[in-house]
């Protein structure tokens, strides 16, 4: 197809489709005249990869590049183009490896991850994030050793070993599979978000509530 | 004890303790001369209440005050209290009821809640934050009804039922059951959302990666 057909089928407009041309985020077309290139599926497939970066992960175009350099790399195994799509997509933390108190929560939360038997990089971003919740947890004065926090880990593990990691689709093509990580990392965590604190609601209502609030 | 002890009590600077007595948000002390006040053990728990609203909750001093006011309100039962704090806490979402789309999607997110059979007042703003993902999901062509979102909603209400409401001190005081609530919702909802991606990570490594990264 040509560039107002891939603007039509994708709802992108053609000067953005120019840009991520420019920008390396799309490959180039087939050229078939000077002035003319066919667009494919892998094109279609693409922009919809980078519309779940952009929209729903909020990356910048630095970080949408890296990511799509990943996926076009194929020495690179499928558990590795996720993880770089994971990692781009994992909340900023800032770590303080100078602060003691710091580095004590760091330890906590990777003794955490050891004790659990997880097979998570030493560099990885998420571990900073659990020390950031463990060093909050400290300062109020409330536990935040494995005992408090391993619930929420086999609460997490159940539903990633047992429903997400089967919505991953590895058949298919592997912006298909960034994307589903994306989408389903991002929208799917605002999901348990939202049915946890209406649960909590729930749960609430039977157990310290006279009658329904309504 | 007097202001200087409440302050080195609790870490609150006398200014910033003169200035939550000023909005009400802090009880007088007993007033034992002219210029003297006496404190007790509940300003220092009222005071990490609002520490807790303030740091962990993110909450404006408006929104304290109200939460305050439920905490005082000896008429409200334990469940009202908390649903105030539930709700000051929740993440802001726009509503957009003249528009068919958001229309269709809060109608899927309320279906779903009244599927589930959970007891969750029909002014929740989670009701509102379930349909913004449910549009979300549905304009990135996803699936978005009970089906896809059903796993979410049992890992949620398993780990509430079984373990968080266990975690609220009923048998304490008002601030106390109030702070657990509000530092157990919003730092042990980034605790779940971190370990997920971390489960996450663990499952791929095993599922999709040859060896371990490092």
């Amino acid at each position: 197809m040509r560039i107002s057909q891939l603007s039509a089928a994708s709802g992108v407009p053609i000067p953005t489709i120019k840009y991520y041309l420019r920008e390396g985020l799309l490959p180039a077309g087939e050229q078939t005249s000077a002035t003319r290139a066919e667009y494919g599926e892998r094109h279609l497939r693409r922009l919809r990869l980078i519309r779940a970066l952009l929209e729903v992960g909020h990356l910048s175009i630095a970080a949408i590049r890296k990511v799509v350099a990943a996926v076009e790399d194929e020495g690179m195994d499928l558990h590795l183009v996720l993880g770089t799509a994971h990692y781009a997509i994992s909340p900023p933390v800032e770590a303080h490896p100078d602060d003691a108190e710091w580095r004590r929560a760091r330890a906590e939360a990777d003794r955490l991850v050891a004790d659990l038997g997880w097979q998570v990089d030493a560099a990885a971003p998420a571990r900073d994030e659990l020390a950031q919740a463990v060093l909050t947890l400290d300062r109020l004065g409330l536990p935040a050793t494995g005992d408090a926090l391993r619930p929420y880990a086999e609460a997490a593990m159940r539903l990633v070993s047992e429903h997400e990691i089967r919505t991953i689709p590895a058949d298919r093509t592997r912006e298909e599979a960034v994307e589903a990580l994306v989408v389903g990392t991002v929208v799917k965590g605002r999901v348990l978000d939202v049915m946890r604190r209406l649960a909590q609601e729930s749960v609430s209502a039977r157990t310290f509530g006279a009658a329904p609030r309504s």
